[in-house]
Order: C-alpha cells, then sequence, then structure tokens
C-alpha cells in the first residue's frame, strides 16, 4: 500500500517545524559568543551533568569553567535566578528549578530575586501588591515545597528588599540609553518604570552577590532561557565597568507550549501551560488538547511514525522524567509508530499528575515559619558608606 | 557737562539687561497656565505674605487658594520641597529655606527630600556614598539651624528611604517616555536612572503626602524655582490619573548669580554663589568681584544713578534682609547714585558675613541625635499590601 499524498504532506509539515526548531537552538549556540556545552561534556563525569544537561536542554554556556572547577573542589559557588511572579508555577519554571536543584547539589548558594516589580512594570499584573500577593501566596510556598537547602537559598521579593533600588541607581549610570535599546528592543521600554527595571534593577540582581555584603568579587552562574542571552551579555559588560567578575551563564532549551512546539509554555497564557497548581482533571483535558508529534490518522501514524522532537505531550516527559531508559524506549515506541498517540498522552497524564499531586502536597505543609526562614534580609550597604 | 557716550551706552546695556529680566518673569508668569499673585495679594492680610510675597521674589502659584483657606483656618497644611546635595547650601537655598520657614509658621507640615539619587544620577557627584555624605553632614545640620520645629519638618535622604523607590515603582507606569521627554528635554535624560528618578521618583517625592500613611488625600504645596514649573505640570497631571489631589504650587524668583544677573547662583559653580560655609574673606572677596548695577565711572554713576534690579551685590540685600524701610532706603539711595558701589558692597558685606557667621554658630551646635529627631522613618506600604 502506497503512502497517502496528504500523510506525506502532513509528515513534511511536521519534519519541517522539527527543522525550524533545530535552527533555532543551533543559531543561539553559535551567536553572541556562546559556547555549545559539547567539549564541557565530553570530559564530564556523570555526576556533574544532571538530568538537563545530558539530555541536552541545558546547551550551551559562557564561562562554566570556574564555577564546576569550584565544584570540583567541593567549594561554594553562587547562582542567580528569579522570576516574575504574575500567575502561579507551570512546568516550563520546574524545569528552572530542578536545573537549580542540581546545581545546589553540586555545592551552589543560589539567590532567587521575586520580580514583583517587573510584573507591574510590564502590565503583568494590575498591581504591585497583586504581584506581591502571588510571589507569597503561590510562588514561593512552591519554590520551598521543591526541596531547596534554607542554609543556601536566599529568596526575595523586590518590593520587600527595596535596597536593591540603591544598588540598581548605584549601577545605573553605567549604562546610555541606546545600549539598553539595543539590547531590550525599544517595544519593552515603553514607561521609565520598564527602563529603569530591564537595565538597573536587573542588572543590580545579577551582580549583588559580588558585593562585600556577600564576600566581593567572584564568579557567579545565571541560568537563563534562550531568549534571556542579551541580558547576560549586558550584565557582563557591566561587571567589566564595574571591575566585578563577568556573569557566567547556562542557557536551556524551553518547555514547549502545549499548542505550538515553537513557543515556550507561559503562564500568562493557560491553555499553552500545565500549572502545578492545576487539577488532575484539568491536566488530564489540558494533555488532551495538545498539539502532538502524530499524524492525524492512525495507519499513517504506525506506518510512518510520530516525529517526539515537536511533541508537546512528549516533551513533557522529556523534560521531567528522571528515568533515563524509560524516556528512551517511550522514544523509540512512538518514533516508530508502535506506541499510538492516546497510549502516550495516558503515560503522560498519570506522571504529571502524579508529580503535581506530589508537590501540590508538600506544597500544603509550607508554613510563615518556612517562608521566612528563606527570605534574604541582608541590608546592601557598602557603597553608601563613606 | 553732557552725558559721555561710552557712558550712555552702558547705562542703555544695564537697562537691556533688567528689560530681559522683567520679561523673562513676566513670560513665564503668562505661560503654562501659571497664576500671578498680585491678584491673591490685594486682598491677602500682610501676615499671610511674608517678606517674599511682599517683595514679588514669590510671584506666580496654581492652587495656592487651598492651602490659604486652611491657613487661615488655623488648620495644618502640607508643603514639599527638596534639594540635591552635591555641595553646601548657598544663599540660593537660603530664600528656598526662608520661604519653608514662612510657611511652617502659617500651620505648615513641611517634607523635606534631600536627594542624594539626583546628585549622582546628574553626575554632580561621583558616588552615591559622597552625595549621601554631603547630605549628613553639611545639608541636614544647615537646615536644622535655621530654625525648624522638629515636629512639623520631615527629612528624608532617598538613599536611606529606600520605601520611595517602591511608590516610585507604583507610580511608574503612569507616564509615557515621550511625555517624561518633552517635560525634562531629552538632553537631561541619558541614562536609566536619569529617566527613573526625573519622572518616577520625584513624581513621588511630590505625591507621598497623600498616601494612605499622612492622612491620604489633600492639598500639598511645592514651592519651587521657575525652572521646575514644568514639573508640577507632570506632578499635577500624574496625581489626576492617581485620584490625588492636584499639587498646588509657589513660584519664586532665582537669586541671582554673583556673576551674571540673568543667571542663578548655582552650587556646583563656586564663583557665582556664596556659601554658608564661607569665611568672612571668601564672602568680601567674592563680593567685591560681584557683578554690580553700577555704572564703570563714578561720575556717570553720581549723575545717572544705579540699577539696583539687576546688580547681584543688591539682591544679596533685597532677598534677604527682613527690615523692609532699610531696604526702600538703600534702594532709592543706590539707584539715584546717592550710594557708591563701595558703599553698598560694605553694607552688603557686613550684613551677609553676620547672617552667615550666626548660621554657622548654629549649625556647630547641631548633633546627631538633633539630625535623628528630624529623619522620617515611616514606613511606605500602603500600596503593597493585599
Amino acid at each position: 500500500m502506497n503512502n497517502n499524498p496528504t500523510d506525506l504532506l502532513e509528515y513534511k509539515e511536521k519534519m519541517e517545524i522539527k527543522g525550524k526548531i533545530d535552527q533555532y537552538y543551533k543559531s543561539q549556540e553559535m551567536k553572541n559568543g556562546l559556547e555549545s556545552l559539547k567539549r564541557i561534556k565530553s570530559y564530564l563525569p556523570d555526576t556533574y551533568k544532571g538530568l538537563y544537561i545530558m539530555r541536552n536542554i541545558v546547551f550551551a554556556h559562557l564561562d562554566f569553567g570556574p564555577i564546576l572547577e569550584l565544584a570540583a573542589e567541593g567549594r561554594e559557588f553562587t547562582v542567580v535566578s528569579g522570576l516574575n511572579p504574575s500567575s502561579p508555577l507551570h512546568l516550563g519554571h520546574k524545569v528552572l528549578f530542578d536545573i537549580l536543584l542540581f546545581l545546589q547539589s553540586l555545592g551552589g548558594r543560589i539567590f532567587i530575586p521575586i520580580t514583583n516589580d517587573e510584573s507591574f512594570v510590564d502590565g503583568k499584573t494590575k498591581s504591585l501588591s497583586e504581584s506581591r500577593r502571588i510571589a507569597y501566596q503561590e510562588i514561593i510556598p512552591s519554590i520551598i515545597a521543591f526541596g531547596f537547602d534554607p542554609e543556601k537559598t536566599h529568596i526575595f521579593v523586590d518590593s520587600d528588599y527595596p535596597d536593591l533600588y540603591n544598588f540598581a541607581i548605584h549601577l545605573s549610570n553605567k549604562f546610555s540609553l541606546p545600549e539598553v535599546t539595543t539590547v531590550f528592543g525599544e517595544n519593552s521600554l515603553n514607561t521609565p518604570g520598564q527602563i529603569f527595571y530591564r537595565s538597573a534593577v536587573q542588572m543590580s540582581q545579577i551582580l549583588m552577590p559580588q558585593l562585600p555584603e556577600f564576600g566581593g568579587p567572584k564568579p557567579v552562574l545565571i541560568p537563563v532561557g534562550v531568549d534571556q542571552h542579551p541580558y547576560i551579555l549586558l550584565a557582563r559588560d557591566t561587571a567589566k565597568k564595574m571591575k566585578l567578575v563577568p556573569s557566567s551563564e547556562l542557557v536551556f532549551k524551553f518547555l514547549p507550549s502545549l499548542r505550538n512546539p515553537e513557543n515556550k509554555m507561559s503562564g500568562s497564557k493557560p491553555e499553552t501551560a500545565i500549572y502545578l497548581t492545576d487539577t488532575p482533571d484539568v491536566i488530564r483535558h489540558k494533555i488532551d488538547k495538545a498539539y502532538t508529534g502524530s499524524l492525524s490518522s492512525l495507519t499513517a501514524h504506525r506506518k510512518l511514525g510520530a516525529i517526539p522532537e515537536i511533541c508537546s505531550v512528549f516533551s513533557l516527559f522529556f523534560f521531567h522524567h528522571p528515568d533515563k531508559n524509560l524516556v528512551s524506549r517511550i522514544y523509540r515506541r512512538y518514533k516508530s509508530g508502535k506506541m499510538t498517540t492516546s497510549e502516550l498522552k495516558e503515560i503522560v497524564k498519570e506522571f504529571i499528575t502524579n508529580i503535581i499531586l506530589d508537590h501540590q502536597d508538600k506544597k500544603k505543609n509550607i508554613t510563615a515559619n518556612n517562608i521566612n526562614s528563606f527570605l534574604l534580609k541582608k541590608p546592601l550597604r557598602s557603597f553608601l558608606e563613606y
């Protein structure tokens, strides 16, 4: 039996999407001086890789070397990574926090700015108080539930750590406006708050651990999604002007949107995301509606197979399931067409429902005292003293 | 004897300068909706005028009416006026503080932001710590020495009152960039810190007394130099967007530069200013070198007289001496040519030296405890609560 021309066309379209995504990450790796992780991976023992480096989800870096050296010597190293609190966390955030947990297991001291000012200046929340509420009621309990070590994890909500703004003012004459516009694009710079936040406040979060308050200049690792790489370049330039160590960077791929593998899962578009607050019913419904790597016709699927790389359902499994052999087995069975889309969806629904219910259980037990033990309170004053 | 043509030319040039200055203030009064104080003055009892309104140094206003009503009812009203700490205070600042003291005598509760962030972002000091040091070592002791009431005067240094930055972020989405550029001019907006300071931080200082922390919406009077009027227009627009009361405004004329009556005395140009820290020798020297309203030739001075209105030496007397009759007498004698420039200078030297030595005496006795009793410490949180 010959292949149906419609099926072939569909297959070709899906392969083109895969090509575009591969090409996108390849181009990102090449540009702006990012380095592939391949060379480092070739000599790195598996214990230093973790799930995300092993699977090429973390795929590029800048100056990761000095961080690995500290880890190899059993010494502490510093990591900064924050997020803006405009909705509950979703599985895309979990990727970031899993990377942070892995880095903490290697010896990382982790600073987590919760940027409620960013949510507000970007219009993602109607008020500072709304994003502040989401920070304390949703985001911080979730982060703690992931299992971070309170001794080595420092969380702060920007509006409750206003010393940071003094540091931002202290840095603010290091950038010119055209420089800032080039990095962030004019379209995201419509108000004084956006300009100040994107440049001065964001850079102050990245450079803060190098203040004398935290022991002075040191390598600091910033894990970022690939779209944030230009910010790190600005941070590195700023570090040089301040006679600080240019930031190290790890770049990870996005967990794809449930609806379109070329976009990322986004908290502001509920249909694209599975939130850590979703109920089992909602999770099952969202996975049922998700974009897959399979052809529409079952016959064609059996014959031509699926494309797991562009499958939002398979990605949920690939980005989160710790069992390498199981992931490989499902990849092969789905790709070959032996496993149907419904079978894949059932497996993924069960897996995702379990990790989310487990997370919700842990989060329920987080108290105000737990939260308090994670909050950064150290005053930032060194640059004000005379 | 006929007038010497050179003398006449010099006289004509000086009269042209007077014309330009008169025209400048007249044009300021007319434009942007400022109102002359003449109408209010016509029915105002002298006790509500004070030296500066009497002498037309405070010459225009917006919504001064509601403030006067509160004063007339013996009720408290609110005033905000700050300055950036890049040099010790000079006699130009004393004009502002004398106006504030007068307003306090009418019942004003006064907020004085010392904007060390402004000094730094504008490059007037090399660091935030330098402008912070000037604030505490020079500016605040001077202000206290003027005789403000600690119960009704609230001083804060921006970097030590970082809650203000939260309020600035809270306001920051009320302005668009083009709006800000129009008000402040592109040339003063070169860095993210300048943009954020000029708009959001400055507006937050003006609107802060209307927060629930200070009793909620109310008329707030802002005395400003004439070049700052556009900022008040932006503040009034912002107040409307925030459902607050648009700021009231009093506009005063500049104490002229010692060197050029068309410019203002400026702390960053020492030859134009008499600092409250200057020694008697320096004061005498600066007055000796000052631009005057007299003609070069004594004969011509005797014959044609002087132009006190453009005389930087006479202005020192006119802006500061409390004795109305004495000021008038010297004005007439100098204008008519009966009093020589050297006689005028001797009188002014003695007067200015006395008030400055007196100020220095009082300032010497200001302690850290005194300073502490004036510092504003109230947290600003209402817009963060949920």
